[in-house]
């Protein structure tokens, strides 16, 4: 009796769990959310992952979520092409261009290596981002990946790959938050923002 | 900057917010997610709503999900018409069955009085129960909705409503989950476990 939903309610329900970060008593909570709502607003949510889906590729050069071949990044030849910032995922070109600091270009690796669940570097977009260096005459690549275990294993594997061939390879800087208290900082973190100290200017 | 996604990617980020316990950041995440699956995954997910919409409705007997007029349950000669076990939702429903326990007939509220989201009684499918009483010839209605303040304030009406109708009305019995240690319960779990104390048979 476990699973005694009607067929077509258990469908939604198993694929909703597929979701990342969707447990199964979440799937049911948004299923019976669904099936309560009026019918057009839930079939809003399914026209927009067709629509998306239909209409969202990644952009040919950079691999950012793009309507068009080139990402509105790629087009823009304001931005410095010698430059590239390399990110996991579309959503950290947004975070990093709310800090107005990086007027360069970027590359989405679409994800980070992870030996545990088998994703090495051929499945990241780094053979791309190599093809890119020479025709684009890259000075610099500033490595975003996350300050985790997966994002760092990548970021020295990038590190590898580029420093040989006369590139800067920078990584962004680990520490306290700004706004932070050093109270509750971890030992780790604390111990990359001592590693980092810099002169007061 | 905050919305620099591409318009079907911020509709799609949108709409996924909406979904109860998705916040802005899982949205995202989400979102990314669907965006790097392969067309036909994603679109299982849209055709399992739609699906869900199309095909399911409301029994028009107890509001349980049905996809006919009467779902299982109600059309069920076997089950016994003269108890009733009053839900919030579809799936307490799945939970009740999982006991073993009851061979009742069920009735979904689609939801629980709290003052808070201005939800009382003629939000609820209560008017509704009320009308199964006389024709179905129920001599007793346990209230199953949750333990918590919204289940709580609406197992209150409903017995306030169902008692003069000379109707037996339980409620679930409160206190210690079986395999629970006494030394974590919480006061009022344990305050409820003591009021409800039963001979040892």
């Amino acid at each position: 009796m476990v699973s005694a939903y009607t067929p077509p309610v258990q469908a939604l329900i198993d694929e909703l769990g597929r979701l990342p970060g969707i447990g199964p008593k979440s799937a049911q909570r948004i299923a019976f959310h669904l099936l309560k709502l009026p019918a057009d607003d839930a079939n809003r949510l399914a026209h927009a992952i067709r629509e998306a889906k239909d209409k969202v590729r990644f952009c040919q050069r950079c691999f950012n979520v793009s309507e068009g071949d080139l990402c509105g990044y790629c087009s823009d030849d304001r931005r410095d092409s010698s430059i590239i910032c390399v990110v996991e995922e579309s959503r950290d070109i947004v975070s990093v261009e709310k800090t107005g600091e990086f007027r360069g270009r970027y590359h989405v690796l679409l994800g980070a290596m992870s030996p545990l669940e088998g994703i090495g570097p051929e499945q990241l977009k780094i053979r791309e981002l190599l093809a890119r260096l020479g025709p684009e005459g890259v000075q610099e690549v500033i490595v975003c990946t996350n300050p985790n275990t997966e994002g760092e294993v990548t970021a020295m594997y990038l590190a590898r790959m580029l420093k040989p061939l006369g590139l800067t390879v920078t990584r962004l800087a680990s520490g306290l938050p700004v706004g932070g208290d050093l109270e509750y900082a971890d030992e780790l973190t604390l111990g990359r923002a001592l590693e980092g100290r810099r002169p007061i200017d």
